[in-house]
């Protein structure tokens, strides 16, 4: 039988909670769609910093490797600061697996509520598709003039065509899946006049090979507020590593979804192993009762098997999710309700 | 009597048609509150780079800056690329007079609707204040190995401390003049690691000269989720040019006001004039037709007064919007009204 190796990473604060669950409810999908899930865990987190003064381990990129895919909760944690935790795990996963796209489903839900009058599930349903590895998280940069009244710092946006043009590639390709078959550019070459050009150059010059996709393009400034304004105006939106970034949790935002958003961090060749985490992070003011809300985790884990391609296993989570959360299900304190992490995670294993 | 030189500059499109507007109301203050304009008009738009191929004339620079304060429409129309006509004139101004302020209002105004359910005029009235002169809008960068696969196109933001200090200075002191006395920092240091993590070193610096202020920080990204989820949480919010220019269009938007909402680009100092221009563009869509609404014009123009002294006036002629709009005064389509773009300035210009 299909059979996939996991490699298990719960990391911080809640996320000890909700991987738990999303593996409850990947279980159980296993077994209804006959696949086998293999699992590594890994208690890699800012405990095992302090306790090592390291995330990981030194071969813990090559242990990852080994999977097909990674499950991750949340990375982060009061007192160890982000360039230890974020760029001693997160980062360094990203990257050295070219986990290049970003993406992210920004969804109303039934049953869900967004922050924006008079909107319904119709009017929020896009992507945003983000450059994942390069861009303004650049490590080309320095400090001149340190201490003095002269002091500056620069950093460099760097851009370049390999990666430009596959992540543009894949929001056409992600497009031409949609029923409505469009994509919105996220630029700012108005401002920003040598990097963003060149990102739209390249964007017109991609969209030429794809004459069935309906294209826009909006600076990142008054995209924004369309995103506020007229979220149904979107289908999927694609944007640099920052751009995309912003969208990406600005999206899930408007969509009222940020509780319970999922993210998949994807190599498309799977040439390297995809990570699959939720938009939430470790949220230390909750973590450890068990009340949070383990539906990002478990999302998730249903975009982990249609990257892996389970598309029905995926699609029977998501429709379960769905029904959850429309019908009345438990729901945790976020969502108003009462239930603990553990009662969402069993009643969709249960539904699924 | 007291007397200032103000330079008009319509611009483009429906500049042409709420510059009148502005300058009408602004004669009524005058009259009223006892002081003189003295304006040089100028006509600059794409319509002379079209006939001179300039934006403006040489000596543009030097003619505004006999002036006061500048007193600008919107700059841009269709077939004129962005790099010729804000660069040709937008910019060059800001940049020339070391505006180095951006500062915006977003505020929910009393009788208007906000896109975010269940929030009201005191949930949302706040400041953004955007670093207008480096930063990420840098004129250092470009391209390598040009039309080949190996191409790529590079742009450093540049943080100077001179920059980066007086941004933040003028932000704590604007923070100092309101009720609530916050200032929240937008920053992205977890993944812009040289720049970012040099704006929040000299953020926390700068805050110890103001321990009367109350001081956050967000990450770019969960802090236009928040402008969404939880307006009420800002009072005055400080950015980088590209961070601050994002930021001041979500507030409006968020507020409901982009259409209505009015910018001031400040030099403190007024060794060199300020600009003051609603947040809104040229409209090709409807310009033409005076059915624009001119209240972001007027509002600039009240702002202008604040900047030069007259703050009586100002608040005189923020009332009258104030007014007209929760008490049902003439209004433009894009309130609901059926009123011109004239109907609305008379009515503002009768109030004051
Ligand atoms: C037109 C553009 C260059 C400008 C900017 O980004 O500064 C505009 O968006 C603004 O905010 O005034
Ligand atoms: C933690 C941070 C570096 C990260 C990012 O900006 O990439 C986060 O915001 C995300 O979107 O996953």
């Amino acid at each position: 039988s299909r059979s996939y190796r996991i490699a298990v990473v719960p990391g911080d604060g809640i996320g000890k909670e909700t991987v738990p669950e999303g593996l409850r409810v990947l279980d159980a999908a296993a077994r209804r769609f006959g696949f086998d899930l293999k699992l590594d865990h890994y208690d890699w987190s800012c405990e095992t910093y302090k306790n090592t003064g390291r995330m990981m381990p030194e071969d813990g990129l090559e242990r990852l490797g080994e999977s097909d895919s990674i499950f991750l909760g949340a990375v982060g944690w009061p007192g160890v600061p982000d360039h230890v935790s974020l760029w001693g795990l997160l980062i360094p996963i990203r990257r050295g697996f070219d986990q290049y796209i970003s993406l992210r489903p920004c969804k109303l839900m039934p049953g869900t509520k967004t922050p924006l009058a008079n909107r319904g599930p119709a009017d929020i349903d896009f992507y945003v598709v983000r450059e994942n590895t390069e861009g303004e998280y650049s490590s080309s940069g320095g400090r001149m003039f340190e201490g003095t009244p002269r002091e500056f710092v620069s950093q460099e946006s760097v851009f370049t065509r390999h990666g430009v043009d596959r992540v543009l590639k894949y929001a056409f390709e992600l497009a031409q899946t949609r029923p409505r078959k469009k994509l919105t550019s996220a630029t700012k070459s108005n401002g920003i006049t040598f990097t963003m050009p060149y990102w739209d150059e390249r964007f017109a010059e991609m969209a030429k090979s794809y004459p069935g996709i309906t294209t826009d393009q909006f600076h990142i400034d008054i995209l924004c507020a369309h995103f506020v304004q007229h979220p149904d105006w979107f289908d999927v939106v694609v944007g640099s590593n920052l751009f995309g970034d912003i969208l990406s949790d600005l999206g899930p935002a408007v969509a009222g979804s940020i509780g319970i958003a999922p993210s998949a961090n994807i190599n498309p060749e799977k040439a390297h192993p995809s990570m699959f985490e939720p938009v939430h992070g470790s949220a230390p003011d909750i973590a450890g009762k068990f009340i949070c809300n383990p539906i990002g985790q478990i999302w998730s884990g249903a975009m982990m098997l249609e990257h892996l391609g389970e598309k029905e296993a995926a699609d029977a989570i998501l429709r379960c999710i769905e029904k959850l959360l429309a019908e009345g299900g438990p729901r945790t304190r976020d969502l108003g309700g009462q239930a603990g992490t553990e009662d969402v995670g069993r009643a969709l294993a249960q539904a699924v």
